[in-house]
């Protein structure tokens, strides 16, 4: 599609950014960045400096569309929008472009999500989440199972409490989120399920089964990350040990080799000595 | 005792509903009653429309009634009622056949475990939920030790703080579940133990040691169940170990075994030819 | 010290109290004992019957004060006081005849703790109980950081805070107690960390390092004990995959050991066959 | 730099303080010290003697600064910093002899940690406090991410709720403290969330995503810790398993040495008998 000229020029662009001394610039904005938007929290430093903070924000902003917008003629869109890391930072530098007025005013503080850069800026970061996320396809099916259980109980609690306990029970996301509260344990008795006996003697019938299927739920997911994060150093320390154990076979066999190769050495003297007699 | 051409019959009655678009139409009408019965918490959608969700509703109350019935012609009641997905499908549908009135009313909420079917129809949730059952028996002896030990509590409570507290240590019922909350740690102190201690000054002689011991049964539970799962992958990894060991050491064996051939030849060829000499 | 002659007659009677049936019976006693315990705490039961639960339940203490003596007797006391589970039982059973007046009557209610001999008494659960106790002796030493941590502590926010908030900080004790509770996680910061703040604004100083030093802490008392499981369990697993090494080691190494026997036959065919040629 | 005499005369001074009643002795006094700032905290002890406890109290100190001038006089001041131990005693003594006045008073409650001698002082202790230290390094990548996490959602807690709930997110410093409490699941619904929702209906769109990745990197933290654990000791496990195969592969190699050995003798025999004849 494009010539093989514009092509080494777009390699020689991706070179560039790709710099040891440019990504770590892009990430001295970055930390600036977060500092600034920090700062503008403060309000002992936002009231006399706020224009200036804007205006710094507003330079990095600049200085971030600048090098996403080098990075995707360099990259080409295609391969831009295959790397995850520059999807993400795409997204997270795009909301500040959105005008945040009205109904999305609240997009201004998504702003700060830019500083999560820093992630996708360093290497190790990035590893570090690399690592968090690959456990989470192995938890897609209880993860489904969890789901399809808190709506079971959401529908049935919303039926049971709902008309008592509307601001708790009163609507399904009322429920869910209830039910999540109860899950994590956050005064789930105190707060949650014993003024609901006070109303419905029983209901410790369908609360504390809750919690124990959902905790059980919820370790078994936790011990399938722990199994998944066993399993591959397992793995490999098992491979490297299969490994040591050939080369000592080898190592083995073919001193056994020399010890029969010197055997048949004599034999064909034997031989030699049989073929001289005749 | 069925003639084995009534047992062709039902053989080909099971295929019928063991085929795949058959399970699937299954499946895509438990997802539609899950909606519908969501949607009748909904009270902008229920109320115009309630008639038509509960109509609705017992359109698919029929399709699986009539689907469990094939089933259970198709397999015969012995071979049905020994699958417990089948029991499981059995008893979640034959809910709604109760009539709901009167004292019975609150099993009309429990028409919403017929959702969880969503887990019998489908192969990998299947296999998830087997793997998590899986893990209780090698649990029970602990659970039977935490149940003991809750008994004890509940009664030692009881005769201990009933009176001062009834709400909370009433009866063995109250405590256990006042102790099942203490295990869960949810305002064990600020909530409980504290009021207590004000009445009775070394009540922490009986709680401090509960939570201590109540956890660390549980946190054995815990572990039962992540060296359970460690185990069988162990197992299996160690399986495929021995077999790369054996057969390396099969080729080592091999290779000397032909070395030795070779000798064996060479000696033989000496012998023959000692033979042509005498 | 004893004759044989009373050493027999003892060795009968210890084989007697270990029958199966002898056992059963007993831990028939205590199941109705924990029964009986129970329904003294249900009004509805204990007010018509009160005197007859009583004298059941002295009934069940005098069977365990027999079963009990004969086994010392049986047994003698050095032998019976060595086992720690007779020591167990022997103290649970005592709590009950200790005169339970005056400062004393706390002690009516650790009589429930005799139903806690079922554990002693079936042996499976005796294993189970074991097995929690074996993971101890290893968790001592962190205990004892611990303990030293919340010494330290519990000093250290009597001093700073015990003043201001005497119910909670105002004795080392209080302290303790106060700590285990922030420890826990229970109520930490809206009922106990929030209020101090008010008053000692760089308290969280004190409370969010001593609850990530005290997590961290019980984290790794919690991985002594899987590591601790799971190292057995891997020692046994390892141990019998060295035997089957060793066998497949001892399988190829005779083989080849017969190979070398042949070739062995063949050469001494040969000496022969020369001997007879000289 | 020292004359070899003068490091003679230190080396003498260090094996003096490093002898075991030395050690001892001063575990003696940490212990006494302990318990004298203990008594400090009881007024029925502290008002009567007082003075008495501070005149014991500083004593302790006093063999504190003269056995670490010893050390520091015996080790020479580049090798007594070089030790992490020694400054560690360095600086919970030192900590007394700051003047402890006006804002400094904080001061005198950190006396106490001086009684963490202990675990300098006994080897049993150091170690288990380096194998929990050990575990930090493997630790410092997530919980850099974890910080990450933290910040930005300070910022932006502090921008969106700020205003309306100046307590818990007046800055940055307030939102950070909030979210520590959120994230150990601490009255964060009941306490925190809920009373935003009456404000903000989606609060729960930043809190209920903020639990679930805190928690999970938490957990994931968690998992570095037991996953480090146990490899370093299925390591030695594997390390020793294969010293047991290569004892077994020399024994059977040389078994299989032997017999060949043998052959060969057999075989220069025959060469011998050949020779004669010839």
């Amino acid at each position: 599609m494009t010539s093989s000229i514009d092509a080494g020029w777009r390699q020689q662009l991706y070179q560039w950014i790709e710099q040891r001394w440019v990504q770590q610039a892009v990430i001295g904005v970055i930390i600036a960045n977060a500092a600034i938007l920090g700062l503008e929290t403060v309000p002992r430093v936002n009231e006399p400096y706020g224009d200036l903070l804007y205006t710094l924000d507003r330079l990095c902003l600049t200085i971030f569309v600048v090098e996403l917008t080098v990075a995707m003629i360099a990259m080409g869109p295609a391969r831009f929008f295959r790397d995850p890391w520059r999807v993400f930072d795409f997204v997270v530098v795009g909301i500040a472009l959105v005008p945040a007025t009205g109904a999305f005013s609240v997009l201004r503080s998504l702003r700060v999500l830019r500083v999560l850069r820093l992630v996708s800026a360093s290497p190790r970061m990035r590893k570090v989440v690399a690592a968090l996320l690959q456990a989470i396809p192995g938890l897609s099916s209880i993860a489904t199972l969890l789901l399809l259980i808190f709506y079971v109980a959401a529908v049935m609690s919303t039926k049971l409490f709902g008309e008592h306990f509307p601001e708790w029970f009163g609507s399904i996301g009322a429920s869910m989120y209830t039910l999540f509260q109860v899950m994590t344990l956050e005064s789930w008795s105190m707060g949650i399920v014993r003024p609901i006996l006070a109303e419905f003697p029983y209901a410790w019938l369908f609360f504390v089964p809750f919690i124990m299927v959902a905790t059980f739920t919820i370790l078994n997911l936790f011990i399938a990350v722990i199994v998944e994060a066993m399993q591959s150093q397992a793995q490999a320390a098992q491979a490297e040990q299969m490994h040591e154990i050939e080369a000592l076979a080898e190592e083995k066999e073919s001193a056994l080799h020399r010890d029969i190769d010197k055997l048949r050495d004599e034999i064909r003297e034997l031989k030699a000595i049989l073929a001289q007699q005749r």
